[in-house]
Parts: structure tokens; sequence; C-alpha cells
């Protein structure tokens, strides 16, 4: 047990968490970032080539994240292991309270939640094995890596539709599959349109995607027609997700 | 004179033209930036230490700016060094020209305009002259540098006050120097108590600064009293201005 009490919490050792934390350890407040996981980095530690970070052409999330907690490190900001699991008030609301999984209390003057979002996950088989390997849930951070190659799109909304047609500029084909009736997608006339008047946009209608299918990197997708239950394989380089995002939970909000 | 369509054009090379122009390049866009200055990094390249840009320790303002800049024409955008003077959209509003003041023009689908904010100065003698070198308009950036040394504040309002509070966690002492009577300061309560119950402040009523005198680093200030019209000198390490910020001007709205 330790009664310290800090002037700021951290919740999530994310990018932003890190960043929160050098910017308050270099005012001098005294600073500590709880992080679920035993590495701090967040989502950029799946990452393994990142280069639009400005100012850093290439390197790999986990380096990049590595710098960022060696520079909040470096200004005095402390780390620990932990979960957060619940945030209690003082009578006068000056003071919060974190409590973790672990048993331990940590007392603060400000608490700041980065605990992030995460991508929605489909959660078929394959798609854990193969994400950052041929299963992407961001075009602008990955479309450049599938240039010349072909793609499958999972979704149906605005993001799925704007990002299928980014992708278009790298691609030599995608394929969006759409559990909706043909010519019903849940994006915005202009979007829709765009999509419909590009030339490498296949549409496969009433279909979900069940199972990511490869060895070492994505090779096919099964794809499963919701309305005739008939099967299929459709050979692939790559599948995006954009089925939504959801705030990364913390434990005070499960 | 050149006839070429951009996707977009920048106006403004510091850190945030730098930074749409990497995004915008690499979502394969035509993209050119049109910097004033010979150099592109804006503000950034008076800063001869950067110790605050999240992964990156210790850097010269320049340094860090060289590489937002090679970072975005690794990924394909152009440069050109030119004042834009005017915007003007066709008939349906779809192409944009800038006009230069250099007499060329530049067509264009979307234009972002990232000239920035810069701080009001006061135009003192001495003011420019040691602009980064004992004159600071940024106490997140500056502060560690004056640790334990004695600096002069001008200014009243909010952000005048919360940045002397925050100044005094770094520096041997501090002296407000406030156009008004005494007692008002153009902030509110809460900063304005924070200030007065801080043993590290001292403030200086009813006056100005009229000059900064120094020979390689600041050494005093001299304050006149608008009321008295007397004028003293004040041994210090350091001037903080905080009189407001200004959009940096595009020609357009000159």
């Amino acid at each position: 047990m330790n009664n310290t009490e800090y002037d700021v919490v951290i919740i999530g050792g994310g990018p932003g968490g890190l960043s929160a934390a050098l910017y308050s350890a270099r005012a001098r407040l005294k600073t500590l970032v709880v992080e679920e996981k035993r590495k701090t980095g967040g989502q950029c530690l799946t990452t393994s080539e990142l280069e639009n970070y400005p100012g850093i052409i290439k390197d790999s999330g986990p380096a990049l994240m590595d710098k960022f907690t060696e520079h909040a490190k470096h200004f005095g900001a402390e780390f620990i292991q932990g979960h957060a699991q619940s945030l209690t008030l003082s009578e006068n609301g000056l003071q919060k309270t974190v409590q973790l999984k672990e048993g331990r209390e940590l007392k603060a003057k400000s608490v700041i939640i980065a605990t992030g979002t995460r991508p929605r996950v489909l959660g078929i088989p394959g798609e854990k094995e193969f994400a950052g390997r041929g299963v992407s849930y961001c075009a602008t951070c990955d479309a450049d890596f599938y240039t010349d190659l072909d793609v499958v799109v999972v979704g149906s909304g605005n993001t799925a539709v704007e990002e299928s047609v980014f992708l278009t500029r790298y691609v030599n084909s995608l394929t969006m599959v759409v559990i909706h009736d043909e010519g019903h997608l849940d994006a915005d006339r202009i979007a829709r349109e765009q999509a419909y008047a590009n030339e490498k946009i296949t549409f496969l209608w009433n279909s979900t995607v069940t199972a990511i299918i490869g060895d070492e990197l994505v090779e096919a997708v099964e794809v499963k027609n919701v309305k005739t239950g008939a099967c299929s394989r459709l050979a692939t380089n790559g599948v995006f997700m954009f089925v939504g995002t959801v705030p990364k939970p913390t434990g005070c909000c499960r």
C-alpha cells in the first residue's frame, strides 16, 4: 500500500496517455501512468511499420512507443502496471481515488482517462491471427502496404465506403462485402455515388465474411450469403474491417 | 507560369502545414506547400532547444522542422517559396485560385490555410534582438530553461497570471509588470487568488516595460511608471510576454 498523493494519475499508457504524461511531468506535476499491459504503447504496439508520425519517416510502432515512454520518464513520470477498476471522489470533490483490480488504491488531485478506442471486431476465425499481417482496421495507416494488391472491405457505413474509395488509389481491386440487399449502403449519398462510380470497387451484397484464411499472410476469405446460406471462397491479399469503433472500457465502466 | 492543378495547396510551411502536407501527399493527393520564407518550419525555427515533441527528447527546432519537411517530400509533396495574396473561387466553387504576390497563380481543388498565429509583441527596444535569448512568449516551451533564475512577466490577463503561477515552479523569483492600478488583474478570480498567494510573485503596478537590456543575454528591463512617468531599471534573467496572440495574417486578409 502506497499513500503517495499524485497530482495527476493517467489511466492508459497509449500514445495519448504517454503524451499527457510528458506534458504533466514536464510541468513538474507528480505524475503516474497506470497501464494494464506489461508494455506501454497501446494500439501502436501492433503496428509493425509506422510512417505517418510527422518527423519520423519510418519506425516500428513499438520502437516509437519506447521513445514516448522514455520521454515521459525523462521528465519524472512514474509508471505502474495495473487495472483501474473504479474512481471515487472525496466529499468536496477535490481528492480522487482510483481503485485497482489488484487491490491497491491511488490518490490523485486529477485523473486523466486515456484508455482510447478500439475497432469493433467481427470475432471470426483468422481475424486475430492475421491482425497486422493482412487484417487491418485503418486505411490511412496501412493502404500503402496494399499497393497493386487485391483487398476485401467489410462494412457499409460512411467509414467503410469513404475508406474504400481512398483505398482504390492504392489497390488493384477492392470487393466490398455488404450484409444488406443490393443497392443499400449505410453511407451518405455523395460517398455512395463515389463508390458506385469507382471501377475498382465490386460489391458482394447480402454477404458476410465468416473466416479469414492463409498461411503466413492472408490468402482468402470465406464469404457467406445470408439469404441463401451458400458459402464461397474469395482470394484476397488483405481484409479491411470498418464495422465501427468502441471506447475501450475502463474498469469503472464495465 | 505553371498550369498544373493541385489537389491541395497548403498556405504556410510551419509544423501544421507540414503535417497536413504529409497526410495529404501520403493520401496520394497532388500537394503543394507555399511558404513565404526561404526555409520551412514557421515559429519552430526560432526555438533552439525543443523538448516537448513526444518521442524526441531533445532536438533543435530547425532540425525537427527539416525532418517534417523531408517527411512530406518523401511522400511527394512539392514546395515553393511565395507569398499568397488572394484566394478566388470559380463560379461553381469547385476550383480555387491562389494568387501569389510574385504574380504566379496556383490552381487547387482544396486550399488549407495553415498560417498559424504569432504572439503580440510590444515593439520595444531589445525585444526582437533577445527573442529566444531571454525574451519568451511561451512558458510551457521555455520555463525549464529559467530554473532558479529571476524573470519578469508582462501582461495581466488569464494567460499572464496562469503562466506566472506555472513559472514559479521553476524560477527563483517572478515580477509581474501590470499596467493597471494596484489590485487590478484582468484574470479570473481563481487565477488571481493563486497569484496573490504565491510567495515568489511580486507585482509592479501602473507600470510597463519600455526596453530590454543586455549583452549576450538579457540582464535587465527598463520599467516606466505610467502615473508618475518615473523610469527605473530592474535586473532580470528573462522576460515572458503574455499580451495576447494574433492570427498571422495571410496576404488575403491584409
